[in-house]
């Protein structure tokens, strides 16, 4: 359910939350998040709730679940065990999209006029703690809309900021959403990594356990992992997109296989500058594909 | 010198290398790579020169520099200590956009009919060495047009391959110019890099080690490091991009200070999980500005 919604497009709006529900946009009726730590957050709502959310239309900045009264005061802490916060951390973590309903309210410029309405895909940047206006502890998602994904027409009003006043966040994958071109010759990307299905079950197999190195990067509300093509995809290497080309890697080891830093021998030894380095880790249903293992230390024959 | 020259648009054509020059498409007159390993590479011609070169339009696998006698046949191996291959390598781990120009010549569809053309930028997705069709080590680099980089229209003529038969390669940052909409739904960005000039500087002081663990990732041809912003640039962090608020990580360490797995003291100590790891290492030109240290640990107060 990650992604695009089947039945839905980008800009359709919803009289309610539960034709919004039907649509298969958002399906809570009432949690603002949707998603828990093990699968990422499908979709959130953004409609005001919280105090501390700010919206910049390709930029949003959403506050997590938890610690409200009736009345929408925050009375406690936020925490990273609060599911829909966790499911936000693993978006961030696995690059997972994220669709975006915004309902109808008065802090936001970009919000409908009434009802709901699907914004599209957006993608977690960062997230971080900080006291909110109310003095409790909130955890607060950056999310950033995807190439591709509209800004809607803001509805202009006192007191609101300029769309561009708005600074964006150089790390982010592209420039923002509806900008103008990216300053292409002084920010490059220099690595990028592609999650996938394929990617995902290998990752899920190892836990997040590098297979080379053993490393599990802890971070608070959960680990993290890159999944490693071992034959490249495309001309002029050609390996295929299966799990027994997949490892589950940590990003440093990740980077030495791509540069061919590190190879791997027939029964499966880690090969690094020459000197064998200890036994690939192995899942009992994680195969190899040798043939994969050999193209990609044939690649590296100087 | 890197990225768009200022005097030609893409799709422009010359007719000499000369004017190609003059244009600053392509400085050198001889040399298929212009570019060094401190640089990077510039730009690269593709005039049908090395045997084992494909052209695909938006994908290019491209044999690097050396061993060649007099009549283009490969009488040597190639090596990664040849200037233009070390450039290309240098292009790979940092992620810098590499001008291409294309001459005419009979084995790529995409090549102009006489002269040359600018065709625009591409990046180096990868890279490896394997026997060419001479019997002799080749170095080759993958690289793929950026986003909006046009692929020129083909010259139609008999046994090459046509365009939709190309596999790509998943682990690009962009589907093919020119290719349709990618499939969001399963393949999406798990993690990103930008390079620019502010990280290339540190990255430079450092020498690529990285100052949290001290790992300097080694590769053939080169080494890796991630310039890392220690407060996030955008909302709701509005970190400045300077220098003082970037460190040279590995990127296992990046990882770990962008997620708040490990924060920093005011007298740079690394904290990680709530205990002190030891020193930051510093460079005596790379000053560290400590409210963007307390802005990043504020940030993981939990």
């Amino acid at each position: 359910m990650i992604g695009e919604p089947p039945d839905a497009y980008v800009g359709q709006e919803f009289s309610t939350r539960h034709s919004a529900h039907k649509a298969g946009v958002h399906r809570p009726l009432q949690a603002g998040i949707c998603g828990t730590k093990a699968t990422g957050a499908e979709s959130i709502v953004l409609s005001g709730g919280y105090k501390d959310d700010e919206d910049y239309g390709n930029v949003v900045v959403y506050t997590g679940h938890g610690g409200q009264d009736s009345s929408k005061n925050q009375v406690a802490d936020q925490t990273l065990e609060d599911s829909g916060n966790a499911a936000l951390v693993t978006s961030y973590l696995e690059g997972l999209l994220v669709r975006v309903l915004r309902g109808a309210h008065k802090d936001s410029k970009y919000a409908p006029k009434s009802g709901y309405r699907y914004d599209g895909l957006f993608r977690v940047t960062s997230y971080g703690s900080k006291l909110g206006i109310d003095d409790h502890l909130i955890w607060q998602f950056r999310l950033e809309a995807c190439e591709g994904t509209p800004i809607p027409a803001p509805v202009e009003a006192a007191g609101l900021p300029a769309v561009d006043e708005l600074p964006f966040e150089g790390d982010s994958d592209q420039p923002a959403a509806g900008s103008e071109t990216p300053d292409r010759v002084t920010t490059t990307v220099q690595r990028i990594v592609r999650s996938s299905v394929v990617k995902r079950q290998v990752k899920a197999w190892h836990d997040n356990q590098c297979q080379v190195c053993a490393l599990r990067i802890e971070v608070p509300g959960g680990s993290y992992s890159e999944g490693a093509h071992i034959q490249a995809l495309g001309s002029p290497h050609n390996g295929p997109d299966i799990t027994a080309n997949v490892l589950c890697l940590c990003p440093n080891c990740h980077v030495m296989l791509d540069a061919g830093a590190i190879v791997l021998s027939d029964d499966l030894i880690v090969i690094k500058a020459g000197s064998e380095m200890g036994p690939l880790r192995t899942h009992p249903r994680h195969k190899i594909d040798l043939n994969c293992v050999r193209q990609h230390r044939e690649r590296w024959r100087q």
